[in-house]
């Protein structure tokens, strides 16, 4: 029996691990679940799986929720509360599927007490990497992805010695816009952006996913977690989403992990790793499917992912910057501040406005995001 | 240093083999070659390699290998100078090549010896599966594959537990015949037959390509080789043969090996296993392939598909029969006496006159494959 602390319970990562550890009641049991501010589905959720704790990040829904609430799950409030959790919990795995730069400290925590960490958020390695995988190999703590690429690429290198990996191919859907010209890029609206082909996910990584930003910062991910340079990375568009990832050996042997696209695959594999569970959450059938199709990315035309390669190659917090400079930048597209392509402009200009530095501590990390939120924010 | 015996050296895969070698002499020496009756080739082989021995299976032709054979490579010839060398020679490695029901006694030999089997006779698993599978337990020798499609799959097994398979999907290319009618069937000719799209092989195998009785027989060499019911392997036609074969896990995951089609790949890694060694035979460019496509193998048009099925079921003697019935057969339409459609028919006949047994030794599968050739012999 596997106790789960389950950060970000009521996004789309959190609600998938929610309905594969209702099938496997007998395996799993929730210790804790953490949501930002929605309390009507925390509470729900709180009543079906009964955990010993739950926070409230947002600090104003505290009394609501404890309101909403029977029995005896404690409440706890804010990013202390999150980080009270991480730190003295009893649990065995986290399960971080916080959304962008939130996500890395209570990880911190985590790892520093060598737990399972299923990564779901990926702004954590992005933005910390060399950090949090020295942290992960000092302390012991198995990082495992739930990006169903990182995952697929995980489950390829199963029995393989990564010393034979000549290339880590990514697939990227190529999102909403694959087909339009940069110059339709212009004029994309808010809600086109927010209308993925394959997979329904939260509003961040969804806007990401048509900049292609997402498929950039899975490159960076990748590159800490398997511990491979920027030439052993390559991005492939394939729209149908049912190739998750590839790795090419350096004998020519290729391997991929396949899918009908569903989350609840690489969340249950990084919960029950190295162990396989039978699930029935999709019936891939080939002769059903659509062809299957690859194409080069267009890097002129999806800048955010030019610039994740750029600053995998500058290092230090060059990553860092990208990564609260996209956060800003999002937001203000949501908000209908700034249009669609504006996104890689801020995010280009906060790199040429901020220093990079080499990171030397945590705190070298919590500056950069700090500076860089401040200076991206005056721009349009 | 792993010492190699090449049985079939002057096939494809024999000349394949010698390829890899050749890239890899600080690792591999060719300790003895045979060949059926090629001796110009074969000479040309001894010359490069220099092996202790060779065998020329067609004892005509003993002598003028002899003639053309300088330095100290000792000469054998016939089924018993095969016989002699994989039970007495000094060798690490069999890399079975022989075509058809004749790889069997050989491979068996270096089995009870305990060496690895690098084996591209699928005949020797159709037609004595049980006998061979257990004498490989016995006496510890290792069966590695060479077929694409089962290295596909031995590679997507890596690391992982065979109890964990929800199923096979054993891909196919569906042959130069794909698209044809039941009735266009009928007309083709031997020419036409052997004009494989994407593999460059020899004839058997190419004309069993050309019928699907090649899928036939590797999806009951993956019944034997990974210990898979009827019930737990698939036939996908995917035309590209880009997809060597795939592995569904009961968790919904798929593994699937890919590359451009080379059969070097499977070669060397059947001899390197569980190394990979750096090489450069093909250059998989996933942007610049056509689509990958998916099928429904039709099982009417292409009946000897449905027959391996059927044996398979049927257990006992009945594979034996179906693979000495083929062997006449394909002779037959090769020598232009049927016609392409009577291959089938000609299985089915015999399958249905000879009566299947149980099979108690090897002796059961001797004298099945003799009375079933003498018997699909009088077929027309």
């Amino acid at each position: 029996m596997k106790k789960v602390l389950l950060l970000g319970s009521t996004g789309s990562i959190g609600v998938n691990t929610l309905d594969v550890i209702r099938n496997f009641k007998d395996k799993f049991e929730v210790f804790a679940l953490t949501a930002n501010s929605n309390i009507r589905l925390l509470s729900e959720q709180i009543e079906e799986f009964n955990p010993k704790f739950a926070v409230i990040k947002n600090e104003d829904k505290f009394d609501d929720l404890k309101n909403l609430v029977s029995g005896n799950c404690k409440i706890l409030s804010g990013e202390q509360g999150l980080i009270e959790i991480t730190k003295n919990g009893d649990y065995d795995i986290l399960l971080s599927s916080l959304v962008g730069f939130a996500g890395l400290a209570p990880t911190i925590e985590s790892i520093k007490r060598g737990k399972r960490i299923a990564l779901a958020n990926k702004e954590t390695l992005v933005a910390a990497g060399a950090i949090v995988m020295n942290l992960a190999k000092k302390f012991n703590a198995e990082i495992l992805p739930v990006d169903s690429e990182h995952s697929a690429i995980f489950q390829c290198l199963v029995g393989e010695d990564v010393k034979n990996v000549e290339k880590l191919i990514i697939t990227a859907s190529g999102g909403p816009f694959r087909t339009l010209t940069l110059n339709d890029l212009h004029q994309v609206s808010v809600e086109q952006a927010l209308n993925h082909p394959n997979w329904n996910m939260g509003n961040k990584v969804t806007i990401d996913s048509a900049t292609m930003m997402n498929k950039g910062l899975e490159v960076i991910e990748a590159h800490w977690l398997f511990n491979l340079p920027k030439s052993k990375i390559d991005v492939v568009v394939h729209p149908q989403s049912i190739v998750h990832s590839m790795v090419e050996f350096v004998d020519g042997n290729i391997k991929a992990q396949l899918s009908l696209p569903d989350m609840k695959l690489p969340i249950q594999y990084a919960l029950t790793y190295p162990e396989r569970l039978k699930s029935n959450y999709v019936n891939t059938h080939f002769p059903s499917l659509k062809e299957l199709s690859f194409y080069e990315p267009n890097l002129e035309k999806f800048k955010c992912l030019q610039l994740a390669f750029d600053v995998m190659e500058q290092g230090g917090t060059a990553p860092c910057i990208l990564n609260a400079a996209n956060e800003i930048a999002v937001e203000k597209f949501l908000n209908k501040q700034i249009g669609f392509t504006q996104i890689a402009k801020l995010i280009e200009n906060s790199l040429n406005e901020i220093n990079i530095n080499p990171i030397v501590d945590f705190e070298t990390i919590l500056e950069c995001d700090r500076q860089t939120r401040e200076i991206s924010k005056r721009f349009n």
